[in-house]
């Protein structure tokens, strides 16, 4: 069966359930800290492509999805950005649904340029779509928003959009009081709830998510309530300083409907263990995540 | 003289006291217009690097700036991004400053990838960073724009922050009203202003620009009073509807501080020429759009 046939909210469900964790790890190739695992002479390109790739052999079977962020690569230049596409695609390949950090956003016509960049079929060589979702900016609104929502949705795919960030300043803009009691955020939770509505799919899940950081707990239930068919992507696990307790609210009564991501504290588990086996650091890592989400969700249940 | 060793704001505004002209090229090669000029068997990336050279070179003497928009390259895969590159590099050669339109935005450390790929030194081959300046997202906040004024300081380069696009549902969150009589793109001129003031140099201008539409011609003059030392970028001239008279608001009393955006209207000029002299259409309309701006600034000085 092709997954592409299932809508992206379907998919992602059964591929929770099917691993039993909701963890997605976050691919950010940091230069600095894969430097001691390559010899000198390999190209910053290269070690991130083979970095990433030995991740996700890693993993693949026991997490249902990965977050490349196209920062770390861009960082790379022109070869970075082949390394991207090459470490979505390997990641395709190994089952798990890539979900391209590109934090995107423009003006209706060139946001429908970058819809066809990143959604959508995998049939060109050198293609950037090898994307189950992608993450969207939604400071220019709905116009800005709506060539990929079109695009997700007739190829089975998803966008999370910006809500709460996890970054220390992110209430600068975001926890601004808006009309009524409201936060910008909670604004922007509106939109993400009437882009997806016409979209839910049988698993009660819109392809629309949004991201909402582990670093606010007392917002991740209220937000939750704003998009209650929204997926949740939770950044701001471990490295930030979100635990298992913290992600709980982002969930549904049912337990589904999140993905929390960590990056660093999986990715570089390695250091701590004083070996260069950085797959088997990440896959111990990762595991031990799965179950303190697990269990926290347990718990409450 | 290396023009890297003046600050960005003193090389834009000398850039358009020399060519008389406050107008930039926006570089958005669509692939069903440029279609057209190429035989069939031409890859898209070729077509969309040819045709943005060719423009590059018939308005290079007459316009200060170009602001490629990664966007319609990034719909092309890795070649499109490699296209984009030798674009950029092409134009900042023929002595263009080049704005690149990347609308990035992310949280503070993965913030200082995206700066490091796109704003620096041109030291290495395949680099995305052939910019003068980029546009840059603020939904994140502070720490998601320190790393790109870090750079962009050292480097004498600049970015331009989203405050208020051109798009028809931009007024959706950027018109909200926040604490006070603001609207949330108040907040952000206010943020613009407050990153921007440490580094102001000797024209009054600091690296921080903003990118205001001139859609809002109303707005565009509150916005310059919140930011008295920002350079402003104004998108939506010609296809999208604003006109001279629109975007005189957006000036210093001095004429200096704006650089007034068009990309349809120059770029697909030929096509209402009945020939393929794409080049000289572009030049003929950006020498008319010179004019337009500099009759409106006059008149009104």
């Amino acid at each position: 069966m092709d997954p592409n046939r299932e809508p992206f909210a379907e998919r992602l469900t059964r591929a929770v359930q099917e691993r039993r964790s909701a963890v997605c790890v976050g691919l950010d190739p940091r230069p600095d800290r894969i430097e001691p695992l390559f010899p000198p002479d390999v190209e910053p390109a290269a070690s991130a492509a083979v970095f990433c790739k030995g991740i996700v052999e890693a993993i693949s079977d026991i997490v249902p999805a990965v977050k490349p962020n196209i920062a770390f690569f861009e960082a790379l230049g022109v070869p970075g950005i082949a390394a991207y596409a090459e470490v979505c695609a390997h990641a395709q390949q190994a089952g798990l649904l890539v979900i391209g950090d590109v934090k995107r956003g423009d003006i209706g016509s060139t946001a429908e340029a970058y819809a066809t960049g990143l959604l959508g079929p995998k049939g060109a060589r050198d293609t950037l779509a090898h994307h189950d979702a992608v993450t969207i900016s939604p400071y220019l609104g709905s116009d800005g928003v709506e060539p990929f929502l079109t695009r997700a949705a007739a190829y089975h795919q998803g966008i999370f959009v910006l809500v709460r960030t996890s970054n220390p300043s992110s209430a600068e803009l975001q926890g601004l009081r808006v009309e009524g009691d409201e936060t910008l955020a909670d604004a922007v939770a509106g939109l993400v709830h009437q882009w997806g509505e016409p979209y839910i799919g049988d698993s009660g899940l819109s392809p629309v998510g949004a991201v909402v950081g582990a670093t606010h707990p007392q917002e991740l239930s209220n937000l939750r309530k704003r998009m209650p068919n929204a997926p949740f992507l939770v950044p701001g696990y471990g490295a930030q300083g979100g635990g298992a307790q913290d992600v709980v609210a982002a969930f549904r009564a049912d337990g589904t409907g999140a993905l929390v991501n960590a990056s660093r504290s999986v990715l570089y588990a390695f250091e701590k263990t004083g070996t260069t086996d950085f797959g088997g650091a990440a896959r111990q890592a990762a595991q031990e995540m799965s179950r303190e989400i697990t269990a926290a969700l347990e718990t409450t249940s």
